[in-house]
């Protein structure tokens, strides 16, 4: 039951840290935080997090985390559920919260015609350049395998550890630095499902590839790390 | 007495390096640090101090900070009025410094009728993008819940706690990346006297919301990781 | 053979978020994250990779640091050839990852006339900020130095090694701050040769000063710090 | 002798990154890294030479520097003239490089009755934003004292002495950020020296303040440290 709280909170923090800055911060002239801001912001909620609950539940706040990690042999499929629900939940809580925060504000009304929305994720018109569909899941696709094999990899026991959750956080960061203009960045369903439920019209009709395309990604990062990279004890 | 010290050195840098890079540096045309320089300066004024004095004080600099730990059973009750001493001296003593420098600039004046004048916090026509009081009561309120929790989650003795530091100032970082637009980011009511005090008007009449959010959200982070998330020997 | 692997997806990963960054967020007006966002995007990739795979090839994902790491003593001259390959394979196959992405959206062609197009290096008129040769060859001889310098350094057994991969990440976002204007940045013979490989014109014609400068750099710099400056057990 | 080489290259690195990034990238339109990218670059030469050579010679890197430890008891007086003299060289050996690759670029020529010009230091209409030679002083003796409380602190048997290189490199980064509208940064009489012996003029009649105020401030940081917050062992 602490391992969900701290999934709640963790994936909470994600949406309401990440989400919150591109929001309330991004495009503010000449002293907004840009992309790079918000990149940054998504990262540290993952960095804080891992350090704060990490010893609680593992910290994924993601749902395609928590398959990579089954399919590289580090999680159990019994706990799957639970994790995932968890984290959704945190997720709609936050974005909630930031809808409510937001609206103080005169003239803050969602348009779910316009490409990024509410933080939301998208592809080719919802795109916020204007990438096509093959594109757009090609990127989430790669970046989420890539976002995992770190995972894997800093987390592995051979490793350096303690500095997991700065590379894990910061490793979202970076993802972020590459792909806010192609999809508005996702690599987590849940962060893309929480900010669709409060846009809804089309950009809630393009979730699907914010489910399938990470958590495939993550998937085969799981494969790839535990039979083409991983160290066994008599090597 | 070694700690008072601390907490008010501590104070007094997270205040000259946070207010006085907003003061400074944030708006300069083409080459200004903007907000999200400013984001970063927080951040790593309690980063650094947190690595040189958190072995000797604990490293707060935040009457919140002091109050959630107190809440979280990691701070003794009988300490709270020092500790908050201590940090209001040290913030006041930079703003002062901060103004005199500032000063030393033809046409450097504090003008209270706009927001976030001699980078003091505010709400309603005080907020910097005008948020509502209700707005920026339930941002201040969350955000420092969340400090709280990353500070009571990092240096759990379950935790990687070497990280704190790094966890917690960043933590801060990303405080005010999202939040700058709605207060000016206080989460500290340290912060908020030190330069109200120098400004006076009505930024110094909304000082009280920057005491009681803050520190009811303080207060709530302390029950929830006690009650919910913290860890027993016995697990 | 686990190590090739992981050279090969590291530097992957070392040209996909780097020159990605630079592709498709670098330029966008007003939020766009510039030549600081790319400097921090080239930067975490070595950073996560370095504890992600750091403990299964020891993280080199460039040429110049395979040739710097032997002339300092740490590495084999019969591994030279096989990493090198696999660095170069990973980059390459990166790069058409990269653009089959780009082309995704309307307009996104290379141009090979342009200084930097698909994030290539380049000197004289190919230098984003128009360098002569002789500069730009100064410049990757004493930037690829100082970061094999880093890197020697930071991985002695004397020093703090655990932080070697914050170090070294580090160091090569401060090479980006500095140089990105100069020659586009490049300190590493595979990210060069991997853009120039689906740029060609004169651009590839120019890829040699980015193998010769930087493997020179990196061989001087693993000469200075073995005799200058490695301490010896008896000391 | 192993030292001093150290604080040669360590101090080198410090201004070819530093100055190195203000003059080729901060100012470059829409894409330039302006003064929180420089910051971020003079922060991370000493972080990566803190962890590459701090093992060897301490890694001051900074007269000022130098000074502080000895007053607060943790260097000696007889190497105060050495490991100045180091440094000096170093400074002025990497602006002479910087001036070299510069001036490969067509029109670029020190010029100095301007403020900041080859990233010199100043005050009077020499501070980049115009502040009075007392701002600038008190600036310069504020932001000194700080950053050797920070090392002082950082760096004491007590602290969490591991991550005194992030702590300190990051501070300098904080001091940037603070204060380059002030007097372009120093806090190092070592990097005011050597762009002024290049640009000559008011410029080197100026320098005399980024001698005298930061070696204050440290000195003063030394006393405090020394006798209000450290530690003794049967505390």
């Amino acid at each position: 039951m602490k391992k969900l709280f701290a999934e709640f909170f963790g994936t909470y923090w994600l949406v309401f840290g990440g989400c919150g800055s591109a929001l309330f911060a991004a495009g503010i002239p000449n002293l907004g935080i840009g992309f790079a801001g918000v990149s940054l912001a998504f990262g540290l909620t993952v960095l804080t997090m891992a350090y704060a609950v990490g010893h609680i539940s593992g910290g994924h706040f993601n749902p395609a985390v928590s398959f990579g990690l089954w399919a590289g042999g580090r999680f159990s499929a019994k706990d799957l559920l639970p994790y995932i629900l968890s984290q959704c939940a945190g997720a709609i809580a936050a974005a909630g919260t930031l809808l409510f925060i937001w609206s103080g504000k005169t003239g803050n009304v969602i348009d779910n015609t316009k490409a990024g929305a509410f933080a939301s994720n998208g592809y080719d018109k919802f795109s916020p350049e204007g990438y096509s569909m093959i594109s757009c899941f090609a990127a989430e696709f790669v970046l989420t395998m890539f976002f995992l094999l770190i995972i894997l990899g800093a987390t592995d026991k051979f490793a350096n550890g303690k500095f997991a959750g700065v590379a894990i956080g910061l490793g979202l960061t970076l993802i972020h630095l590459i792909s806010i203009p192609i999809t508005n960045t996702s690599v987590n369903p849940a962060r893309s499902l929480s900010q669709a439920v409060f846009v809804q019209g089309e950009p809630m009709g393009q979730v699907w590839l914010f489910w399938v395309a990470p958590i495939l990604g993550a998937i085969v990062a799981g494969l790839i790390y535990k039979n083409l990279m991983q160290k066994t004890d008599n090597e």
